[in-house]
C-alpha cells in the first residue's frame, strides 16, 4: 500500500520510518521540497534537521503536498493542527475522495505562552478531527495516536508492556478497521485500542493534550501514556 | 477538624460520608436548607434524594452556604462548576480568608447537548480552579479529585489496587501538603498523587473531563480512572 505522510516534523519522520520498515511505500508531503531538504540543523529537541534525516531514510520519497496526495492510497496527517486544513486544500480534490486520512495532529496554540493551549475555534465544542471531516466530506477521517509522544505511537511496547490506551474515532467503521490493521503492525494490542465512536469524539482525544503537556512538565518525561484502570 | 462541604449532590454526599467515618466534624452547605431536606425522590442515577440521604447520615450537619462558611476550618467545593463562585460569594468574606478550599468541581456546560462541554469562559486558557483563586485571593485553593467518579475519590483501592492517578495543583505548598494528609486517609498512596504545580494547572486537570466522559460512554462504566504508565 502507498502511504502519504503529510508533515516533515518528528511525528512525520517517526511514522514514515516505521511504515518503510514494515514494507509500505511511503512519500512525505511538504510545502516546499527544496526548502525541506535544506533543513539540516537539529531542532530544539536535538532531532536532526529534516534534510539530514531524509539522507539516512533514503527509501522515503519526498514530494509536494499535491504530489503526496496523488501518490497515497492512505493519508497520514502529521502537520501542525493550525495548518492541516490548508495543507489538504492544496491536494487535488479528486485525490481526497474515498481516502482514509489518519489524523494524528493536535490543534495546539502556541500564541498564548507555554504550555500551549488549544486553538479556540477547534476546541471544546469542536475539534480538528471534525473540521477536517467537515471540509473534506468524501474523505474517511480516523483520529488516533494524537494523545502520546511519537516514539510510543510506533513502539507501544517501550513502556508497561504496551498496556496503555490508544483512542480511535471516526464515522466510517471499515476505515477504523483498516487503521487498526496498521496499528497492530505498530505493536498495538486490540485490548488497548478504544473506539470512542464517531469523529465528534476528537473533542475528547484532543482534550488530552492540556493534561498530557502538564504531566510531561511535572514528570520530566514524554515517554509516558495513560492506561485505563477498571 | 471542622470541614464544610459545599453542595448536596452525589459528590458532596460521598465526601461528607467518608469524612464523618474518618472522625471529622462535617457540615454540608446548601442554598436553601428546607428545600434540600424536602428532596426525597431518587435522582436519574438511582441515588436517594438528599433528604433521604441526610436521614441515614445523621452525623452530618446541614446549613446555609453562609453557615457552612462560618463552621468550616477547611472547605470542599462539590457544587456545580457554573455556580461555584456565586456560592462562595454568599459566604462572609472574613470566613473565606486563609482557609484551604479543596476544589473538586468541574465547569461543565450542559447547554450544548451530551456529553457536556466545558463552560467556554472557564476552559482552555482559563479554568474554574483559577477563577475561584482569582475571586478569593485570601483563600488557598487546591484542585484535586475532580478527574474521577466520586466513588473512587474516597476509595481508590476499589480498582487496580489503588494504582491510578490523582492530580493536585495550587499555589500554596503547605495547603497541598495538608490536602495530601486527607487524601491519604481516603486511601491514596503518595506515588499516585501527582502535584502539577500552581493553580493554572487546573486547565489540565479540568480538561480531563471531555475524554473521561467519552471513555465512560464507550466502556459503560464510570468506575475507572487513568494510570500514568512510564
Amino acid at each position: 500500500m502507498k502511504i502519504a505522510v503529510f508533515g516533515t516534523g518528528s511525528v512525520g519522520q517517526t511514522i514514515a520510518s516505521k511504515l518503510v520498515s514494515l514494507g509500505y511505500d511511503v512519500m512525505i508531503g511538504t510545502r516546499d521540497v527544496k526548502e525541506a531538504k535544506s533543513r539540516t540543523a537539529a531542532d530544539m529537541y536535538g532531532n536532526p534537521g529534516f534534510g539530514k534525516w531524509l539522507e539516512s531514510n533514503s527509501k522515503v520519497k519526498l514530494g509536494t503536498f499535491n504530489e503526496a496526495g496523488s501518490f497515497g492510497d492512505l493519508f497520514i496527517n502529521a502537520t501542525s493542527g493550525g495548518s492541516s486544513v490548508k495543507v489538504f486544500k492544496s491536494v487535488k480534490s479528486d485525490d481526497m475522495k474515498n481516502k482514509i486520512l489518519i489524523d494524528i495532529a493536535n490543534p495546539l496554540d502556541f500564541s498564548k505562552g507555554m504550555p500551549p493551549s488549544l486553538i479556540p475555534s477547534l476546541s471544546n465544542t469542536h475539534s480538528l478531527g471534525e473540521e477536517i471531516q467537515k471540509e473534506f466530506p468524501g474523505t474517511k477521517v480516523v483520529k488516533t495516536l494524537n494523545t502520546m509522544w511519537c516514539g510510543l505511537m510506533v513502539n507501544p511496547g517501550m513502556i508497561g508492556g504496551g498496556d496503555h490506551v490508544n483512542y480511535l474515532c471516526g464515522n466510517d467503521s471499515d476505515a477504523k478497521e483498516k487503521v487498526k490493521e496498521i496499528l497492530r503492525k505498530f505493536g498495538w494490542k486490540d485490548e488497548n485500542l478504544l473506539d470512542l465512536g464517531d469523529i465528534t469524539n476528537s473533542r475528547g482525544s484532543e482534550s488530552v493534550l492540556p493534561i498530557w503537556l502538564r504531566v510531561w512538565g511535572a514528570t520530566g518525561t514524554g515517554a509516558f501514556n495513560f492506561k485505563i484502570v477498571k
